[in-house]
This record gives C-alpha cells, structure tokens and sequence, in this order.
C-alpha cells in the first residue's frame, strides 16, 4: 500500500489512547488494534524511504527495566529518538526506588517534564502488572492535583501477564507475511512450550500470543506438557476471544498435535504458572534453600520434556511442511546456544531472517504507541509528517 | 499573571550570567534571583499550555552525581531536553576521575562541545563547594587558552555548603502559593532540625533556606538541638542577609519555638557540623573502626531528640494552626518510612500534594538557570519563544 | 582560511563513505583522509562561530565500550549530539553480548534505527577489530536481507590495531600548528616507546601513528628497547608507505636517536607485541596464576627502561631544542600522576595546553566521520548548513 493509502486507513480508525496507557492488548478494542497496527506499518514505510517521523520538539522517555533487556531496550531508545524525546533511563539503584508509598512519590518527581514511561517488570506472578498500575494510579492522581501539567502514558515493555509490544510487533509480521489480517483467518497458530536449559523464564509471550491471536479468526493451538499451565484467566479469556472472532482455541499435551496442519508455529519455553507462583513466595520470604530446591526439581522436570524441540520432523506436520517459525528472540538452539534446546540449528537457520523481520517491527509498534498516547489528534499529525516527507527528499 | 507580563516583568530584570557558574545563591544580586524565579514561572506557565520553550539545537549537558539522586537527576535531566541538550552523564567508575591535576585535564576534555555541567557533591564538609570551583577554574582556563570555543557553565545540584535548585525551587512554590514575593515579608519560617533513624544527611538544605529566605524579609528561625549547628559563616551571613532586608533571623534550641507563630515549617534531619567536620576526617583516612564508632555515638545522641517529630500538636502552634508544611523530600514520615521520624504520617499526608508543587519547580529552576548562563541575550530568547507559542496550537 | 573557502576545498575532494565503515586508516585512500580533515575543521570553526552543523532530525548513535574511556567516550557523545542523533550506550552487563552467533542477532536487533555504531574494543591482540569485522558483516547481511532499511556505519573507537579517531585528531592538529599537509613533508616525527609504571597498554595509538603519518612525507622514527615491538605487519606497511609518500621510516632501539632533530615527539607507553600475544592466550585461558606472573616479569623488565623518559635534556635533542610534544592523554607525569612515567613535570606542564589543543580536534573528526558516512552527499549538505550559518546571529 502507498504512504498516501495507508494514511487514509489510518485515518478511518477510531483511537482513543491519548494520554493512556497500553498495559494489556486485550483491554483494547480490535479497532484500536488495527490502528496500531496501521500507524506502524506506516512509520516503518517513512523510514524505510529515509523521512524522519518525529513528532515532538521535547520531552522525556523514561525506562525502567527491572530486568535485563536488549531488544526492547533499543526499540525504545529507537522509538523515543524517532518521536523527538530524550531517552532517561530509571537506574533504580542509583534511585532506591521500592513499592508502596515511594512509587507514589517517585512516580510523580520523575514526570514534570515526562511524556512516556516504559516498564519493564515480568520477574514475578502478581507483580510486574500490578506495579505499572500503581504508577498508573499515581500519575492519574497527581495529574488530578494539578502537579503533572500532563499525565505521562505508561507502555507495558513486558509484565508478568502480558508482552504486548512483542505480541504486536509478532502480529505485525503476519499481516505483512500473510498481506492482511483478513488473511490470517482460518489460520492454525501454535503457540508451544519448548525444552530449554533454563529456567523461571516468564509466561507473558505465550499469554501475549493467545491474548492477541485469538481476536482475528485464527485456529490457536497451545501446547505444553501437563503442569506447564498458563494463568488460567488469561486461558479462559483467549478461549472467548477465540469464539467471538470466529476462530477456535484448544490447549493440547503434545507438541506434534499444534504442529499438525499449523501455518504458523512459535515454540517458546517457559516456567509452569504453579512454579513461578511457589518461586514468588519463596523470594518474598527470601528462603534461597527453597529456591534453589525449586530450581533443581524444575530442571529436572523440564528435563523429561527434551523431546519438545522444534525440529525438521516436527516442521514436516504442518500445513505444507513449512509452516512459518517464529520466536521474540533469542531462541535456545540445540548446538548453538545449549546442547538441548528449543529449536534445531536447522530449522532456526532456515527461519532466521524472518525471525529478524518479526523482531523489526517492535520500534515501531512503539513509535506507534507514543504518537497515540501523546497526541490528541494523531490523524491530523501524520498527515502533516507525510505531507513533509513528499516535500522532501533525503 | 499572563505570559505576555511574565515576559515584560523578566526583560525589566538585569541578569549577568552568560557563560557563568551558579554555585551559591548568595553570590548573586537579589535582582538576578528575582529573574531567575521569574523565568522559571514562565517557563512552567509555557509547559503548561503546551508550548515547547526549546532555545537550542545540539550540545552536551553533562551531569556528575557523586551521590545517589532521582529528583534532581530527573530536574536536569528534564531540563536538559526541554532546553534541546543531549544529555551525558559521566560515570565517575568508568572514567576514573580524581580531585588535583585530573581534574584540570579532564574538565577540559569533556566541554569541547558541552554547554553545561550541573555537579552534585555533597558528601564531604570542605569538599563539594571546592571541587566545583576546581573545575571551574579548569574551564576558566581552557576558554583563556583557546581550548574551549564557548566556557561551559557550572550548576550546582547540591553541595557541601548549599542547595540553590531546591532553595530556588522552595521559594518559586513560596512565591506562589503566598502570591507575591512581597506577600513574603514579615512571614515567619521555622527552619527546623527533625528526627531521623539516619546519620550523615548533608547541611546543604538548611543552609540553603536560612541563606535564601533572609534575602526576603522574611523572620527566619533555626532550629535545632544543641550540637547540631550549621556552618558558622553560613548562619553569621543569614543574620546579616536578613537585617538587611528588613526581616529577622534567630537560632533557637526548640522545635516548638520555631514553631510558634510560624506561616511556614521546614522540617528536616541533617548531621551536627562537628559530626561531619570528624567523619570527613575519618574518611579521608579510611578509619573504619572510627567511623562506625562515630555513626554509633552520632546515632545514640539522635535517639535523644525522638520528639523532634513534625507532628498535630507542634503545628497547632503555628499561625491560624495552619503553617505551610515544606520538604525537598523523601521525607522520614513516622510509621511509613521508619518507626519514628520527621514527620508523622497524618501531617505529612495533609501537605503531601503541596510538596509535590514545591518540587514541581525544580525543574524550570533548572531550564532557567540553564537559559540564563547560555543565552548573551535571554530576554530577546524568551520574546521569540513566547511569539512562537503563539503562534502555534498543539 | 574562511569557512567558503573550506567548503570549497571540501566539495573538491572525493568521498566515498557513504553507509560504509571506518577501521583503520590505512584501508582509505588519501583524498579521503584529507577530505576528512577538511571538514573536520570546517565543523570546528562552524563551533566556534557558535553555529549548529547539526544535520540530522533523529536516529541512533550507538557506542560499544569494552574498555574505560573518558575522552573518546566524550568525544563521541558530542558528535552524536551535533549531528542531531540520539546517543544509546549498548551495556554488556545489562544484555549479555558475547562472540559468535549472538554478534550476528545482537547487531541486526540493535540496528533498526541505528545511523552509527561506534566501538571501543582494545583489550586483546586479535580480537578487537576482529570483532568490529564480524559486526560490520552481520549489518552488511542485515541490509541486504532486507531486515534492515539502512545499514549503519561503524566508526572505530581504538581497537587492537588503530585508534583513528586519536590519530586523525593528531593529524589534524599538526595540521594547524605547522600550517598545512604540505608543511609537514620532510618534518621528523619522533613515536617513542617510554616508561610506565602501568602494564598491558594496547599498541593502538603507536601503531596509528605511524600508519598515518607516514602517508604525508613526513620522516617517522619509531623508537622503543628491544622486545618492545609493534605488530610486524603495521611496521611493514609503514615503511612501505613511508616509501611511497617521499618520506621515511625506521624503528631504533633509543629515545635519544628519535628525539635527535625531531620536530615532533610523541613518547608513550605500549606493552610488547609478545607479551599482549601471551596475555591474550592466558585470558583465553583464565590462568590466573599465569597472568600474575606475566604481569610481574613485564613490569620487571619496564623496570630497566625508566630512563626512556622524555625530560628537558631529551627535549634539547630536539630541532631547535623545542620540537612539538604531543600525547592522546592522560599521559603518565612523572612526580604528578606517579613516581616515574613517561614525561618529565616540566616538560608536560610546558606543552599541557598544546595537548589539550590536539585533543579538541577528537569530537570534530568523530562529526566528520559520521557526517560523511551517512550522507549521500557531504558536500551538498554542508553548502547548505554553511548558508544557514551565514543567515543567522547567535
């Protein structure tokens, strides 16, 4: 589509995000999605013909990465650049900033001059929601008392329950990969647990895919071995979801039966919901024997399940043997990075550019995020950014 | 008071800071803090209508925290973006930076294109205020010499001595919430220490009030338990300062003194200056066993003045009972932050939102001064910023 | 000469950089090299008029240090801010980056909106630049997948071969102090090994030295004692350039006989080919006990050579017994920074500013380097920032 189509399908969505946050994709309307979706396909396409989307003179990007991070670190230091911000990296041990009163505080020193605050908080069940909220709330309050001239939004960089600018990025690439969402209907996705090496890996990447891919007719198959639940709302939800859009869910024990007839796989470890929850309370009592007892029956309990790995034969199940492979990155390959792990060096090497091209669309998912929630009429915005960008060349 | 005012009121205001440090506030002439305060309203009152006040295109504002911060590393930082400086923080462990010949050296090294370093050091009696003139001196030097096409300007984030972006900032939110700095004459401000479980807090924030507000006319009393006396000099200056301007200045040994009458209380724990003046000693041999002994004996006098706590019953001896409750936090609050602390929890909870507004300020205090020591001719700047918003909607 | 007439000397030069990297010197040819500090200067003197060259509305700079760094670190976050780029530090603590497969991901996820990519990697013979190597060709094969819109350059920091930003700011320097290129022709310079109390400095700055300098006429005496030689390949090349650019070369195993009619002298500390090579296998090994013992013969032996100090009466060798000093800094002071180094307290003092002087030419040849490898047209670019500084007053 050109610059000038995509502008108009943009422009024919409704948004209502301004000055909001976007914590979970599922408490959005589908239409919002699709403008989400619209808006960064759009940034993507100014950028890739070399034209600067920036939107805003000034302003601070704050992140909190309460966990280590590369790839969405530098999607939003690329986004907050991309939009005109200043990149301000919350370094909490240099600010001893903690739960509770301080949130309250803090969250409202660090947003004079704020427009955007990412967090990333996915260690632990219960938690890393929980707290962007409270900034939420705090910022809403303080806003309401006249001390934040403007309530900064809050964009979710991973929490334990959901993913959402990787859920996005992910459902991005298949719009471009399959050329629409009308065309991923009727399509079988399968969302699976794989053997990984590791462990107390978060749950919010499956929950993301089943959250999100359940709204446009697709066929979600999530597969795990017996005790690898998910939180069992977010299940009953995708399962819905499913319903409503026209398309189906189904959680099975067996890798090779979401593979089977699947256009679409992503095999992803993670630590079973009963664990991680058992792991919370062991850190909240700080009792590193428990922890490191948990951590050993885990293992060994993962181990039974070295069989889950994404190979050649697994790959030969699916819709035409060549279903496309996805992952958010970095994947745990068998011989590369472990000597067991999620997916074969073949398979992965196979799909290896396409796993870039999926991870390609995360900055702009966040561009997309920040122009929505800080502009009040970003229709009219982007038309200004395209009209410069044809008066222009590089 | 409308832009357009604000503006007349500042151009008719003489400044001279071009290219100049701002260590001290009693350095500069009443007039120029009067146009510091001026600017940094209507700089706030811009960000509030949306306007950016953006004055420059590229260059460094560098920042060196020699101690933990997160409101006034988030002001500069804030400040930095709103002015159009990229931001650079110099990380003292990854760049080994020393006091005596390094300091020349690299004072130098990191300004080629730096517009402003704003420095907190405030751990040391003797200390902080001197290195900050030691860099100074250096860019002093290099701009002589030719190195430096433009002598960046020094802010002071806190030092040993004073805290002129939180005292400007205090009295910013003083102006406003009293209406006029005229309104501030014959106010009386209780300056007073309070309990904390703490030990080493800086002086900087007390010197910084009594070395501010005497400039005002206001009655100024300083309280705290025998023992706990500032600087010397700093305290003689206040009392001169405030004959001068028609108010009053008095030490007492009695919270409840301080308070009686009061229209403002400040309270807030800070180490006695002998307290200091020995740990500074014992640092700069690194006595670990007169150090702990120190923090024991220092910690075990504190205990002793447990009800120097800010708390109904001392406030109901306030003017009307209603004194304006002030504090740079984080506060020490009773029963939130500590068993026993500055303040008790319902007190500060009643004037929670009114602290908030106080730090509010910083901010712009900062894009000020930084406006200030850059601009040969900020009253021109600032008639082009406030056309510019004028002419624009968001 | 007048910033027309520079612009003019620019646009007659032919570039060819555009979206390409920038390793070792020596891999350009001397239009190039030229052309560089052409505009280096002219974005110098652009600074010093007090006019932004900044070229850029947004995009990412992103710096890579493995090893300390002030100046260069500095240096770097200059330009990035000049050009208009947002600086975004890659902390491999905070993303786990390591050799092999992961370069291959990391570089690509990084790159997305990435304009420059600036390295510092000088720890281990054979590894630096081998690195830089890997990185380039992963973004190459980005780019050319189509993962990537642009592929971003890579400009190098210091790596175990070349430090050419330090050797292009040297050159740039003695450009000014001599009054051009064509001046330097025929003019000793003097690269001298000299004593250090510290251990395993990389090799880069002396091996830069003479792969540029070389390449003008000029007469490069490489002095160090026995044992202490460079990378015999580096030594090789420069004779071979030395030949070929109406100049000469030799290496002598006595700071006198360098110092001997020199005009310029450059003495600095490097830790022996054999010994970085031995250290490198140790590392590899992580033989601790290894490593102390290296670490305790080679300092015995610098031990015999504390005489390789550059003092007054090595100075008076000199032509006219005042050849220019020069340094990449900090330089071991002896009686300053330690008890015996690599230059007398005199003599430094004496040419302190003249180093500080060359080290002001650092963040102008970074902006040249990303201003040339991102631009399609430098020329045509810099015509028009020298019409916007011609129409406005500061």
């Amino acid at each position: 589509m050109s610059i000038q189509q995509q502008l108009a399908e943009f422009q024919s969505l409704k948004t209502d995000l301004f000055q909001k946050d976007f914590l979970l994709t599922w408490e959005h309307p589908t239409e919002q999605i699709k403008a989400i979706l619209t808006l960064a396909e759009t940034l993507k396409q100014l950028h890739q013909g070399g034209y600067s989307y920036r939107a805003f003179d000034t302003g601070l990007a704050i992140s909190i990465f309460r966990d280590n991070s590369t790839r969405t670190r530098f999607s939003y230091a690329s986004a907050a650049s991309a939009m005109g911000f200043t990149l301000s990296e919350l370094d909490e041990q240099k600010s001893q900033v903690a739960h509770g009163e301080t949130v309250r505080e803090t969250a409202n020193m660090i947003s004079f001059l704020t427009e955007v605050i990412g967090i990333r908080d996915d260690m632990f069940l219960g938690e890393g929601n929980k707290y962007m909220r409270e900034v939420g709330d705090a910022l809403t309050d303080g806003t309401q008392q006249g001390v934040l001239h403007r309530r900064p939004s809050l964009i979710n960089l991973q929490c334990d329950i959901d993913h959402p600018t990787q859920s996005l990025a992910d459902l991005a690439w298949l719009k471009k990969h399959f050329g629409s969402l009308e065309n991923l209907k009727g399509k079988k996705i399968a969302m699976t647990w794989a053997y990984s090496p590791s462990y107390g890996k978060p749950l919010s990447v499956p929950q993301g895919i089943i959250g999100l891919m359940t709204r446009f007719g697709m066929n979600v198959s999530l597969a795990h071995p017996e005790g690898y639940g998910l939180i069992p709302e977010v299940v009953a939800m995708a399962g819905k979801q499913a319903k409503e859009s026209g398309g189906s869910f189904e959680t099975v024990n067996s890798m090779e039966a979401a593979f089977e007839g699947a256009h679409i796989v992503y095999p992803k470890s993670w630590a079973p919901y009963h664990v991680m929850q058992q792991r919370t309370q062991l850190l909240q009592k700080s009792d590193k024997e428990g922890l490191k007892e948990l951590e050993k029956a885990c293992l060994a309990n993962n181990a039974k399940f070295q069989n889950w790995e994404c190979d050649r034969a697994k790959m030969n199940l699916t819709a035409d043997q060549k279903a496309l492979y996805m992952h958010c990155l970095p994947a745990d390959i068998t011989d590369v990075s472990c000597k067991a792990g999620e997916v074969s060096a073949e398979v992965f090497e196979q799909y290896r550019i396409p796993t870039y091209h999926e991870a390609s669309y995360k900055p702009f998912v966040i561009s997309a995020l920040m122009f929505l929630t800080r502009l009040q009429n970003p229709g009219a915005k982007l038309e200004e950014i395209v009209k410069r960008a044809k008066t222009l060349s590089i």
